[in-house]
């Protein structure tokens, strides 16, 4: 054999940057999470749908965020034939495309819920993926502004059905069209003043990082920043800058109405906004949903690129930790709104539609702040040990760890080299299991098997075995007859599963001692 | 308005070849086959792992199904850096990496399970799709074949779990290191015969194509097919060929393992192969898995260039129908077998490796053909019409959705354009609603709704009212209290349940009174 020849190259394993692997308390968070949103999507009447990753580049391309970079921000490649095709950037263009396809047999309003993977070729960083899971609703063909109402108690429940308490979170409501009246009041409607609205937009957009102040220079001379780079401003003059920052700058909508109506009045579609705001808000007080949930703020600047009517946003108003130490309101974990250009561009029809989008990792991280996640208990597998390898040995070993799993235990016998009994018993250790079984040769030639109960037995070699009697009443391990095996494995985690409920949800970790005897104080 | 300037080109709405949406019904059929997979791999000690999609091009090349074509049947693209990243073929290649790039953090064995969307950039084909799901489980660090005996026995409880019955499956179970020892009976050991070798497998691979008359000229001299095309053969003589075949033939493994076992006598690996062999066979047998569910036979040839040790498959043996009407068993849903060297190639040390693969859509075809699908019932929502569009009309109809909703009732109001009632009764008879609340100036006045029964209504528009006693006790449509909307909506959807219990599995679309009617006799 030729060494050289035959050596690999020794390959470096390592994920692309901005990809993450997902491990089992993860997984479980997320489904627990998406478990329940998904109850509440059902009940509302909507119906699962799932599209594949890839769709043509060109359905994709014009709906991107910033549309006059199409191609970028995707993963693009071109097909055999030399189209292009792109990974999904979000969930909404391929509902319109889905849409569009099937329009003859779809029946209008469609009513879609979709939860998946998204991707964006972007620069990853601290918390930024380039795959991460969205979870979309959508109503297609509802033309009224009672769908975005029905949108916003949606996401009030949703949040609430996650553990969320009211008062821990308001879903704020603006709308496209009052922007667009307050852009016309100041000079900037007509299509030839197209392309000074986009810049105020985008100005806009920037209010949550550069503040009014910062705004103020973006609409109007221009903004210098930290190192220097300037970026010309949309040159409005200062009452034309005054009335856009009134109106982003409105905290209390009953008490600017009348002023902000006044302001749009004599517009072609500011009135309209403002109705359809009246109405949202009458619709959902009426409903039961008071502005402690669902409120007006036209401080809301999502996506108004994108959206053509009411936009919606769920806020979390309860304070976190930054990375920088400091306490910051949680803030936005989803929002959506009214884009009824989005299918009829491939229709030549107008096909109005409103949905949002949940990001999932962000809300899950509220959620885990929170406390919220983590109820439904995974106990890990039942070891059954192995201390001898000849094939009736084994057939032995494998029949119990069936038998378990027959009576409903999650259980599993050792498979990695068994020869070094203390590799077992770390495994088991290290995995967390509740429960060896152990049958050596005497064991075996007297019928028995013995139960190891690893958690108590953790316990009772910690240092903490003085001031709770109700654990007295356990041992560690036991011997047992064949037959028992089942039941006495059933009793011992009974037994485990009655000290994890005295011991309250403080006492999550049951292997770590400490953590025990810090709770012990709380039983 | 510069109508040529403003009029967006109109985009075909279609998806690329090969790629499919799914829809609500094949989604819950989906969710309903992998949650029962997912509890058998749990049982067994399995926890759920996810890869992202993307891995580096290198880190999947080598172990793609066609070693030296690694870059053909994947869609890559190059990263920003100009590296080759790839989506993931299978979930094997991923799995390798994940455990070699944590292999400090992870305690042997390593058992888990995955579960999502694979890419192959092949030419699609009636069934065949560029992306598809794979369900995975292996463990990682299990050096002896007990492990592979396990993933036998899980496949079989997978395959019951999901109402296959005994009988109407097998796992069928071979050893690569047999083969290689009968390739080293006949001459072909040693590393100057490789090529011949791979020749030898990749003939070998055809038998379910071409049968073993087939294999025999591919053994021997070469084989052209029916176009003309010539294949060259492995050049092996009569002899050499007789062997082969006689080992792949091999149907009765209890019979023909005297014969085998002296084939392969003075082999470097093939009794061990054989040995191996035996002790899964006497492994399972021990367990309870008799022949019927699992059995040893060397006629199994999967992917034989790939594993280093046992190799097994899930056949269903049941016939089915073809696309050209002739009866055929089902065959394969999924299989895998030992790989040792997947994770070592990253690590430089050995690493001991098995596990299988379901494909997903394959055994939800099979469980469709048993009629082992669509146990859990989705009752389409009870629609609220909308007569009114006035904000207070609006608030009332919102407010009755949101009762019997919190009532536990799925439900909607109708989100289209509701001034012709002719599109709510058509909306709610496309989609399935099983009641309609209506509610018009009159029926507020009086403080009363109607509550229209939507299936009992179709049952008595069509031509069944004769034989059954039992609907007569019902009517279409009441009027009762705005107080008794839930109540009443809770009777009616009792009585459907009730009805559909009456009528049995036949009666699964309850919106077909043809249907309802074959159903009649049986009640």
């Amino acid at each position: 054999m030729n060494d050289k020849q035959k050596k690999p190259q020794k390959l470096k394993a390592r994920l692309p940057r901005g990809f993450v692997d997902r491990t089992a308390g993860d997984m479980r968070a997320v489904n627990e999470m998406t478990a329940k949103i998904r109850e509440v999507y059902e009940h509302y009447g909507f119906d699962p749908l799932e599209t594949p990753l890839f769709e043509y580049t060109d359905a994709l391309g014009k709906f991107l965020p910033d549309s006059d970079r199409p191609n970028e921000g995707v993963f693009s490649l071109q097909d055999d034939d030399e189209q292009w095709m792109s990974l999904r950037y979000d969930l909404t263009a391929p509902l319109a495309r889905h849409v569009a396809e099937n329009f003859n047999e779809i029946q209008l309003p469609y009513r879609t819920y979709r939860a998946g993977y998204v991707f964006r070729n972007e620069k990853p960083g601290p918390g930024r993926f380039r795959q991460f899971m969205q979870f979309d609703a959508d109503t297609v063909g509802a033309p009224g502004v009672q769908a975005d109402a029905e949108m916003c108690m949606m996401m009030a429940d949703t949040l609430e059905a996650l553990g969320i308490k009211r008062g821990d979170y308001v879903i704020r409501v603006n709308n496209r069209k009052v922007l667009d009246g307050v852009l016309e009041a100041i000079g900037l409607g007509g299509d030839d003043k197209a392309g000074q609205r986009l810049n105020v937009l985008r100005a806009i957009d920037k209010l949550d990082k550069f503040g009014p102040e910062g705004v103020a220079l973006l609409l109007g001379p221009g903004r210098k920043d930290e190192s220097g780079d300037f970026t010309k401003g949309a040159g409005l003059d200062q009452p034309q800058i005054d009335k856009v920052l009134f109106f982003v700058g409105i905290k209390d909508y009953a008490e600017s109405a009348a002023r902000l109506a006044e302001l749009v009045a004599g517009t072609s579609r500011g009135g309209e906004g403002v109705d359809e705001l009246n109405f949202i808000g009458a619709l959902v007080t009426s409903a039961g949903y008071g502005p402690d949930r669902i409120k007006i703020d036209p401080s809301v600047v999502r996506g108004l690129e994108y959206y053509t009517g009411p936009v919606y946003e769920a806020e979390l108003t309860f304070d976190v930790t930054n990375e920088k130490g400091e306490k910051v309101v949680f803030g936005s974990v989803g929002g959506g709104g009214r884009y009824d250009g989005l299918v009829s561009r491939f229709m030549g029809q107008p096909v109005p539609a409103t949905g949002f989008s949940i990001g999932v990792s962000r809300l899950m991280t509220a959620l885990k702040n929170l406390g919220k996640l983590g109820a439904s208990e995974v106990i890990e597998p039942v070891l059954v040990t192995v201390m001898d390898g000849d094939v009736e040995a084994m057939g032995r070993y494998q029949r119990m760890t069936q038998e378990l799993r027959a009576a409903g235990i999650r259980a599993e016998m050792f498979q990695g080299n068994w020869k070094k009994f203390g590799n077992q018993l770390k495994y088991a250790d290290r995995r967390g299991c509740p429960v060896a079984i152990i049958q050596g040769g005497d064991e075996r030639a007297g019928g028995v098997v013995q139960i190891k109960d690893l958690i108590e037995g953790k316990r009772l070699s910690g240092e903490i075995e003085d001031n709770a009697s109700w654990r007295e009443a356990r041992v560690a391990q036991e011997t047992a007859p064949e037959a028992d095996l089942v039941a006495k494995v059933k009793e011992i985690l009974a037994a485990q599963a009655e000290d994890r409920k005295r011991a309250g949800s403080g006492f999550e970790t049951p292997y770590d001692p400490a953590q025990a005897g810090d709770t012990d104080d709380d039983v």
